[in-house]
Parts: structure tokens; sequence; C-alpha cells
């Protein structure tokens, strides 16, 4: 899966990555992932049910992953941040 | 599954959360349901995360299940808010 079909959650209001999803679904994607890290997986969790219930009966949540990702920080250490992928796939 | 194995993430540090967990684990469950709801969800998944990689890597997340609950607001109305629900395992 490349890029095109990723929509990462940053801090713009939710409802704009709802519209970024419906997109890339309305493109012809067939399947589309979210990611998040930190404070934004809640958010991205909001995006994916939100479509689901409000706009998009068909785009149904196949798989949720979780990791965690080591990103360095400007002391020259390193903080761990959890993330999440959504994968979400039109059934029609 | 009862309460008992489960996990239910509020307001309180992180790590308080992670205890709960090894606590369960140490007691003899071999799963455990982490669940959070609104911006609780990004801890559930750092609890999930730090259990697995720094405390007990026989700790494995088997499942994750999104859903949207209503809750009565104030005014008499509701309010639709994500949810998490994280299942562990231990594989040993």
């Amino acid at each position: 899966m490349d890029d095109e079909n990723t929509v990462f959650i940053g801090s713009k209001e939710t409802m704009n990555y709802v519209m970024a999803v419906l997109e890339q679904f309305n493109r012809g994607s067939d399947e589309i992932v979210i990611k998040a890290r930190g404070r934004a997986i809640s958010k991205a969790v909001d995006v994916a049910e939100i479509t689901k219930n409000r706009f998009m009966e068909a785009a149904d949540i196949t798989n949720i992953f979780t990791d965690t990702e080591e990103l360095d920080d400007e002391g020259g250490g390193s903080t761990n941040v959890s993330s999440i992928e959504i994968t979400m796939e039109n059934q029609e």
C-alpha cells in the first residue's frame, strides 16, 4: 500500500480527516489506512467510527494494528510513542 | 469474559494501568481486556504497548475492537463517543 491510500491524522478537526477518507473512497480506493501517533490515536478511532456510522455504511474496519515508534527528541535522546493503523475497506 | 479480567482506562497515570494489567496476568488470567472511551483511547494503546515491550514479552495483543457508544448528556440529549477494547493474551 502506498501513501496515496493513507490518511495521516494530525492536529486538524476530526471532520477534515473524515472528508479525506471519503474522498479516497470516492476516487475508487477499495482500501484506505488511517495512521496516527500519540494523542492523535483517539482521533483516528473517531475518524473511522464516524466514517462508518454516519457517512459510508459499506466502509468496514478490517484491521487495527498498534506499534511503538522511537522518535528522536531535541536533546539527542529518543522517546517512545505509540502508533495505530486502522484499515478500512469498501465492502460494496 | 467478566469484569475481573478487564482494565478500564481513566484519568490516572499510564503506569497505574500497566501495573493493573500485569497484576491480572500474575493472578493467572490468560486473557485481559483493556477498555477505554474518548481521549483515553490513546492511553489504552500506550498501556498495551508498554506492557508488551517493557514488562511482558509473552503478552500479545490478539484483538482490537472499536465501537461508538451513545452517552446521555446533561441537557437530556446524547453524545456519541468512540470506544476501544484491546485484548491481550499470555502466550506462555
